[in-house]
């Protein structure tokens, strides 16, 4: 469980561990376990003809996790079928959780997931964490996970690990944010300041909301360009189905991609990036209006009352992702665009002219934009299912800890 | 060996096939060999030691490499080490070779390479194929392939497969250009034209100029872009010592990211794209010159003697390649970028502007820009080491075939 699935890197090429009769055990535990959960519940032998092994050996498999709690038997099948009935299995409403948490510039939030997918406690503060010291935040977020999971082990679930989404800069280890400029936070070991007992991931908000598009949107495809914004713009590039991270752990840093090269000053050292004319506070300067706390409600506020300074503003920030966004399309290929997070209640008035300018600068057909149907929840479901998959992925870890 | 592995899409989270015996035989059999290629000479008892498995298990795995050919023994070990002395194996230099094409706007070439990596035979043309259909260049190009294999074929080597380099984009079936704006070719199906006997990769030359840079650069980190250039800019985007291909196979055009977004209109649909301003044409444009064939030694030699207006030209080239890298720099977070091709040649004149200008727009260290040694041969080399990989990924699919 130490490292989950999504921030894994493959072995090198040809000179990988070698492959064993153990690593061939732990691959088979995990595929009848995804097997059964997203078809299920399912029989050992409808298990076995999916997934093309013999009967015997998967027995042997399913065995196993009904051993270590991670599926459970629901009774023999209904009877009238021909041969001797099977016994229907499911994936478990109890055993391993995910703890999903979420650091914002207004509030905090943690929630556990079981292993079927399914949220089973859930805690919101809402605080202006803006410029507050990292002790005093985790403290109080610390207090949320130990209410979140007192509530989850009170129905038969224990936590499996915790994921933590910030607006800001991680670090390849997965623990430390090198930068989050507007809760002010830099080089924050974050491992130091949370629950001990708890394997932790830390990520970029905009990481886990494209991990939760892809596990949890309707016919989200493999390869996509998850954008999101809290007050700056992130963005994370899925490719077949992995989040790039890139070598510092930075990919995704669409807020600073130039935009106009010769514009303001950004304070990433850049001029005329992105940020600098679709960033949260930028469109608010444009629009005449004072940043406050629920920026985007402000804004979609106005806007629907039809205030022309606000809907100018939006259009010139939708102007401004259709340029940058044609450059990360031309780069990156993806199937499609996904506009999340806080930008996905702003899309009606973004959506046309970033899709005019996205056009407009291509020949062919231009790369179609979406918007998530989770919203402002993709980061916490993302961080508290990438728990949950780390256990799918590999099961045999969770029967050694526990 | 239909799929090389640089092309190849890993199988779907947790749902994958099964693994078998079978399987791990297979890719036991690629560390074997790919082990005796980086470090051998070896003995079996060394192979053992290096991959983790028993002594036992590698000898059924090295004599069947020995009996389909990939590897040989190279007669006892010196005397005088402790036990009984074992045989040296090495990687053939006889077997399977790859074959590796380019399809140049002013020429042809194709190479034979060996299991060790050696270019056993190699023919260039220098031809004029601007605007020339697709028939008559592939015909002149199956010529220098038959040349070039029949040589080979008198070394005791035999093609295991062709790879062809295009100035263009290509299909993911990896056999259709569908657009290759400076040979006028537009979805074109290179199979039906080649010689049917050979399994066959298309990629563009940009894509194999990269991997050739992973596999024969010295020190290429497994995260990086390559920028090269043929008239138009490409580049390929590495991540994790593979090639991103994108959705339609489309991925790396930086030649389109706009710099300028109400600069001069493109051929693509956009305005102010990177090739505006740092395409061969468009520098030689603002140089004063016309296009001919030798366009980059026109420019080096100009530039090399002083020419104000072609050192200008190359510095501004230097500063829109530097913005556009810059966003694409934010998206990714490379290890480093590599300038191949054509580029490497007016590198010298290109590189101080670049580098000031991702500097000055980056707050943090910038990504550091380095030159590819193996410059114009690039693409080439790739393509016929892609195959010789391919091979060594999976010998088992070759001994199918043999």
């Amino acid at each position: 469980m130490s490292a989950p699935l999504h921030k894994a890197r493959p072995a090198g090429q040809g000179r990988a561990l070698p492959d064993t009769q153990q690593g061939m055990r732990r691959r088979n535990l995990s595929r009848v376990l995804h097997t059964v959960r997203d078809d299920g519940p399912l029989s050992r032998a409808a298990v076995a003809s999916r997934i093309g092994l013999t009967r015997a050996a998967v027995s042997t498999l399913v065995d196993e996790l009904i051993r270590t709690g991670l599926l459970e038997e629901l009774g023999p099948e209904r009877p009238g079928r021909v041969g001797r009935p099977g016994s229907a299995l499911a994936v478990s409403g109890r055993g391993p959780a995910g703890i999903g948490a979420e650091v914002g510039v207004d509030h905090l939030a943690v929630c556990a997931v079981d292993l079927r997918g399914e949220v089973r406690a859930r805690a919101v503060r809402h605080v202006p964490n803006r410029d507050r010291s990292a002790e005093p935040v985790l403290g109080e977020l610390t207090e949320l996970i130990h209410r979140v999971t007192a509530e989850a082990e009170g129905e038969g679930l224990w936590p499996a690990g915790l994921a933590v989404a910030v607006p800001g800069l991680v670090a390849r280890d997965a623990r430390t944010v090198v930068r989050a400029p507007n809760l002010g936070w830099l080089d924050t070991d974050l491992g130091a300041l949370l629950p001990e007992k708890l394997p932790l991931t830390v990520a970029n908000e905009a990481n886990f909301g494209a991990l939760a598009e892809l596990w949890l949107g309707e016919d989200t495809p493999r390869d996509f360009l998850h954008v999101s914004a809290e007050i700056g713009i992130g963005a994370a590039v899925v490719v077949d189905g992995r989040v790039l991270h890139g070598n510092r752990g930075f990919a995704g840093e669409l807020g600073h991609v130039p935009v106009w090269p010769d514009g303001p000053s950004c304070a990433c050292g850049g001029r005329g990036c992105l940020e600098q004319y679709a960033g949260e506070e930028a469109v608010l300067r444009a629009a005449g209006l004072e940043p406050g706390e629920d920026r985007v409600g402000l804004l979609a506020g106005r806007a629907e009352q039809g205030d022309a300074a606000v809907r100018r503003a939006l259009h010139d920030a939708g102007t401004a992702l259709g340029i940058a966004l044609t450059g990360a399309v031309n780069l990156l290929d993806p199937e499609n665009v996904v506009l999340g997070g806080a930008l996905s209640g702003l899309s009606p008035w973004l959506l046309p002219s970033l899709r005019s300018e996205l056009a407009r600068r291509t020949a062919g057909p231009s790369c179609p934009v979406s918007v998530s149907a989770l919203g402002p929840q993709g980061p916490l479901l993302g961080a508290a299912h990438s728990v949950v998959r780390a256990v799918l992925d590999d099961p045999a870890a969770v029967a050694e800890r526990g």
